[in-house]
């Protein structure tokens, strides 16, 4: 894209009333901004980083057998009410909205009953399961106070998926292989080092539940990491018996900051026997379908990275989720003719400033912005065989040729 | 995809609550799944169709310079205070909700007021401008009644495009732009030939306003339409003066029922003023940016096709819009044999019905679902030389090669 017909224009400073360093880059870079506390647009460079990470998401998703849906936001009283999720005692986040008949609804914080009341038409007997679900939608969540930025937002975009087995042993089994979804989607969003899986306090159908915590002072949790072992444990663990059973001892862990990027969820009858989704045997018995459900907060990894992957200039993306593999700069009219030429027909991974400014503004904006490479374009880089190209992380420099 | 791995099923009867026809065809084809009165979750064939025809818009709207970005939901009364379309008075259909600090807001029902205040962060200038923006977001509507499947929904997907102009004339040649971007969606998304730019009673920045509108005996509007010159009016520009400044005369219109498919607005100043968004022009003087905008909803489009493309056995998709181009029907061994060679990699364009239920179920299948190439493999097909090909649409069969 040429810079100069992006409508965004980057600032020096960030808001006042923002706290976060994820939210202050991001808004001064141009990729999002503040509607009011907790809730933010994407603008066209957001955007991008968000389908890029989308894109990763749907990828690992499919790769395990996801389908993918979109459930609506506006949700059903009655639903709740037969999981007892309804009122605001066991579920302090609900927004509430009325229908003109008076009706109250709630907006979707989360999607267990609506999805799997929807699995009641398509799931009856054994031969309809295993099947998995998942969607990219809007939650909406009332937190009291929201100062993280983009990494707790009141209304923010989540990928849930849904699991529907026959029986536990299927279902601890695709509870694996989610794990290592969730780690190869870590990875490739450029946080996998920093990211460990995390033993939690299980629930009624297992041990232990697992969320996936990443290193980062911003982080509102903390962790005790085994690093040999490249796992974690929370809080709810920390006790000497369940250590152990778990192979690791108290004096080989680290507590660390973290944010939790992604959640896992062995829900076992939970909801499914609550709301009647069971099937029929082979021996034509009813049995309710054993239910998983899982997570990641696509704002809150786009938050998470800004947090980890950003120096005192700017953000520092990783390629995979860059919204240009790129930054073209054109500094002279030399070096415009050959950018012109070098920029047709690569579009959609160049982000081109052809824009009438000082070489120092493109060079402070390339720095905000954290496109992977940067592309200088001048009389003097010509001059010394064609394109200085710049790697923003390392800050190594080689001249590349122009064509 | 394999049928035998997609979760939704057909049912032969459809919702005994749904009185639309849209709604009918699509809930018994498992495109969609009704949350509640106006309230539709999309399924994966559903969802199919939503991003065919998400990017045969964002095509047409980048082609004419949009960008695209996602604003939120959650809206901010003092914002929509300032334009006087905060109260139920002035706008009817807003869903309301609370902040836990008590602090009222309000679900998007559309997105003029926070465009034009997220665009004051970047344009200052008449340098900055023309800008255009759209987004692919999710509207909220109180709707009092919702009886119309997803064509009148209380939440649904709407593409909404926002000019920004320097001048009254830019906006106007925009405009034109965006009527011929309108006619590009309607008629590659097969419905062209029935939908009609419509006049409507202008506001206070134009004489006319425009709407596009579709005929088809489910609408709720009705237009009168000069076939000749493939222009239209409503109900309140039928006056003689008016139509003859048009050029058309009364005895040559045709009165149809029709359904508004999208809406173009020249604001001008409105929304603007009131929220400051102005620029300094070449002489440093400050002037109000001249406003317009331009809507389609997705779901309203998918369900008028449905609602014109059906007939007694199911839907008739355009191929354009089709979640797969081809349904791929494996009736014994030998059929199976070779579909799943012809299957392998073209798991994006067929979708597979390697079942094991009959023959007469496939067929019934295949109708209701709509696809527009029925492909059918048999031990009887292959003595004749390959797959029997059917055009769902107008039923002509010939044998094609296998490979």
């Amino acid at each position: 894209m040429r810079q100069s017909f992006l409508f965004t224009k980057t600032r020096r400073e960030g808001p006042s009333d923002e706290v976060s360093r994820n939210a202050q880059l991001l808004i001064r870079a141009g990729y999002i901004h503040k509607e009011m506390a907790g809730v933010y647009d994407y603008l066209p460079l957001g955007l991008r980083v968000i389908e890029k990470i989308r894109q990763i998401i749907r990828q690992e998703m499919d790769k395990i057998g996801g389908q993918e849906v979109s459930l609506s936001a506006l949700q059903d009283q009655e639903l709740w009410k037969a999981t007892d999720r309804w009122s605001d005692e066991k579920v302090d986040v609900w927004f509430r909205t009325q229908l003109k008949s008076g009706s109250e609804l709630g907006l979707g914080c989360t999607h267990e009953e609506p999805m799997v009341r929807m699995l009641r038409d398509h799931v009856q007997s054994y031969k309809d399961l295993p099947k998995y679900t998942y969607q990219f939608q809007t939650k909406f969540r009332n937190e009291l106070r929201s100062k993280s930025g983009i990494i707790r937002g009141r209304e923010f975009l989540m990928k849930d998926m849904y699991s529907f087995n026959r029986s536990q042993a299927d279902l601890d089994e695709f509870y694996d292989s989610v794990i290592e979804a969730y780690k190869n989607v870590f990875a490739r969003a450029g946080i996998g080092e920093r990211t460990y899986l995390t033993f939690a306090s299980g629930g009624m159908f297992s041990k232990y539940s697992h969320e996936f915590q990443t290193v980062c002072d911003a982080g509102e949790d903390h962790i005790y990491i085994d690093k040999d072992k490249a796992i974690a444990v929370n809080d709810e663990v920390m006790q000497d018996d369940i250590l152990s059973s778990l192979g690791i001892t108290r004096s080989n862990l680290v507590k660390e900051k973290s944010i939790e990027v992604g959640n896992i969820f062995k829900y076992g009858t939970r909801y499914t026997s609550e709301l009647g989704l069971k099937f029929k045997d082979e021996s034509g018995e009813d049995k309710p379908v054993i239910f998983g459900a899982y997570g990641i907060g696509l704002g809150r990894l786009m938050g998470t990275i800004v947090e980890l992957l950003s120096d005192e200039k700017g953000i520092v993306w990783p390629e995979s989720v860059a919204p240009y593999k790129m930054h073209l700069l054109a500094l002279d009219e030399d070096g415009k003719k050959v950018a012109e030429i070098f920029y047709l027909g690569k579009e959609e991974e160049i982000l081109y400033d052809d824009r009438d400014v000082s070489a120092g503004e493109k060079f402070a904006d390339a720095d905000l912005i954290g496109i992977p490479t940067r592309l200088v374009a001048s009389k003097k880089s010509l001059a010394s065989g064609g394109f200085e190209s710049r790697d923003r992380r390392t800050g190594s420099v080689k001249i590349i040729p122009n064509s």
